[in-house]
C-alpha cells in the first residue's frame, strides 16, 4: 500500500506525460496550465480506494487522471467572466485570464472530451459511465450554483462536489473489479466525502457552511462527517488505513 | 431501407422523447432549445449508413442522438460571445441571448456529457472512443479556427467539420458490427462527406470556399466532392440507395 504522498507523486508524474490528442494542437498548452497545480485529492482517493480493493496504482492511473481532467475543466468554465469571473485559480492567472475567454471555453471543453478518453481505455464501459454520470451531476450542481436556487445547500453540494469523490470510489471499484453486490460499504465510504471536503473548503475560505452554521458550528461538521467517513472505512473488509489516512488529511487540511 | 425523410422524423422523435440526467434540474431547458430545429444530416448518416450495414434503426439511435448532442454543443459553444458571437442560431436567439452566458456554457459542457451518456449505453466502448475521437479533432478545428491559423483551409474544415462526419459513419459500422477490417471502404465514403458538406455551407453562406475560389469554382469542388463520394460508395457491397440519395441531398442543398 502506497501512503497518499506516493500516490500524489504517481498521478503528477502520469499528468505532465499525459498525452493529448495531437488534433489539439496549440490548444494543448491552455490544457496543461489548467492542470497544474491541484492537490490530486480526487485522484489520490481513486488510487487508494483501488490499491485497498485490490487493484495495482499503475491500472488505476487512467481513471485517477479522467477525474483529475473533469475537475480542471469544471474550474476552467466556473471561473469564466460569465459565471465566477474569478482570474486567479491555484496561485495564478486564470485560464481565461492567461489564454484569453475564447480559448478557455475550449480548453475546457478538451478536457473534458480528453477525460472521456482516457476512461475508454478500459475494456468495458464502467469507468466511463460513472464518469458520465458524475460529469451531469456536477453540472447540475453547477445550474444551481449560477442561478441561486441554492434553498438546498446539502443537494448542492452533493452533486457540485459530492458526485466526483463519489465517483473517484465508484470508478476504482470497477478497475479493481469489485462485484456489483459488494460495493456498497466503499460507495457509502465515498458520499461521505463530498461533504467532509466541502465544509473544510468553507472553513478555510470564511464561507458557505461557516455563513450558515458559524465557524464552531462547521467546524463541528466537518468532525462529524471525518467521524462518519471513519466509521464507513470500518465497515470495509479490506485495509483501509491509506484510505482512513486521506480523510484524516482531507479533515485537518489547511489549504 | 427507410428514406432520408422517414430516418429523420425517427431522429426528430427520438431527442424530442430523450430522457436527459434528473440532476440537470432546469438547465434540461436550454439544452433543449439548443437542440431545436437542426437539419439532423450527422443522425440520418449514421442511421442509413449503420441500415445499409445491416443493424436496425432502433439500435442506431442512440449513436445518431449522441452525434446530435455533441454537433448542439459545439454550436453553443461557437456562437457564445467570446468566440463568434452570434445571436443567431437556426432562425432562432443563440441558446446564449436566450438563457445567459453562464447557462449557455453550462449547457454546452451537459449536451457533450449527455452525448458521452448516450454513447455509453452500448455494451462495448466502441461508439463512445470514436465520439471521443471526433469530438477532440473538432475542437482541435475549433481552436485553428478562433486563433487564425487558418493557413491550411482543407486541414481546418477536415477537423472542424469532416471528424463528426466520419463519426456518423464508423459509430455506425460499430453498433451494426462490422468487422475492422471490412470498414475500408465505409470510411473512404465518410472522408468525403465533411468537405462536401462545407463546401456547400460556403457556397450558401458566400464566404470560405467562395472567397478562395470563387462562386463558380466553390461549385466545381462540391460537385466533385459529391462525385467522390458517390464513387466510394460504389466499392461498397452493401445497398447504399439510400446513402447516395443523402449525398445526392447534401450537393443540392439550398438550407
Amino acid at each position: 500500500m502506497l501512503a497518499p504522498d506516493r500516490l500524489r507523486a504517481l498521478v503528477e508524474a502520469h499528468l505532465e506525460e499525459l498525452a493529448l490528442a495531437p488534433e489539439l494542437g496549440g490548444l494543448a498548452e491552455s490544457m496543461r496550465y489548467a492542470l497544474v497545480g491541484g492537490k490530486r485529492i480526487r485522484a489520490v482517493l481513486c488510487l487508494a480506494t483501488g490499491e485497498a480493493a485490490g487493484a495495482e496504482p499503475e491500472e488505476l492511473l487512467p481513471a485517477a487522471a479522467a477525474l483529475e481532467l473533469v475537475h480542471a475543466f469544471s474550474l476552467v468554465h466556473d471561473d469564466l467572466p460569465a459565471l465566477d469571473d474569478d482570474p486567479v485559480r491555484r496561485g495564478r492567472p486564470s485560464t481565461h485570464v492567461e489564454f484569453g475567454e475564447a480559448v478557455a471555453v475550449i480548453a475546457g471543453d478538451a478536457l473534458l472530451a480528453e477525460a472521456f478518453r482516457l476512461a475508454l481505455t478500459y475494456p468495458t464501459t464502467a469507468v466511463a459511465r460513472q464518469l458520465a454520470g458524475a460529469t451531469l451531476g456536477m453540472i447540475g450542481g453547477q445550474y444551481l450554483d449560477i442561478t441561486g436556487r441554492r434553498e438546498d445547500e446539502a443537494q448542492l453540494h452533493r452533486l457540485k462536489t459530492g458526485c466526483l469523490f463519489e465517483a473517484a470510489v465508484s470508478c476504482a471499484l470497477s478497475v479493481a473489479g469489485v462485484p456489483e453486490r459488494e460495493q456498497g460499504p466503499w460507495r457509502a465510504f465515498g458520499t461521505e466525502l463530498g461533504p467532509l471536503f466541502q465544509i473544510v473548503d468553507d472553513i478555510l475560505d470564511g464561507d458557505g457552511y461557516v455563513e450558515t452554521h458559524g465557524l464552531d458550528g462547521a467546524r463541528r461538521l466537518a468532525d462529524r462527517a471525518a467521524e462518519r467517513a471513519q466509521e464507513r472505512l470500518g465497515e470495509i473488509e479490506a485495509d483501509t488505513d491509506v484510505l482512513s489516512e486521506i480523510v484524516g488529511g482531507l479533515a485537518a487540511r489547511s489549504a
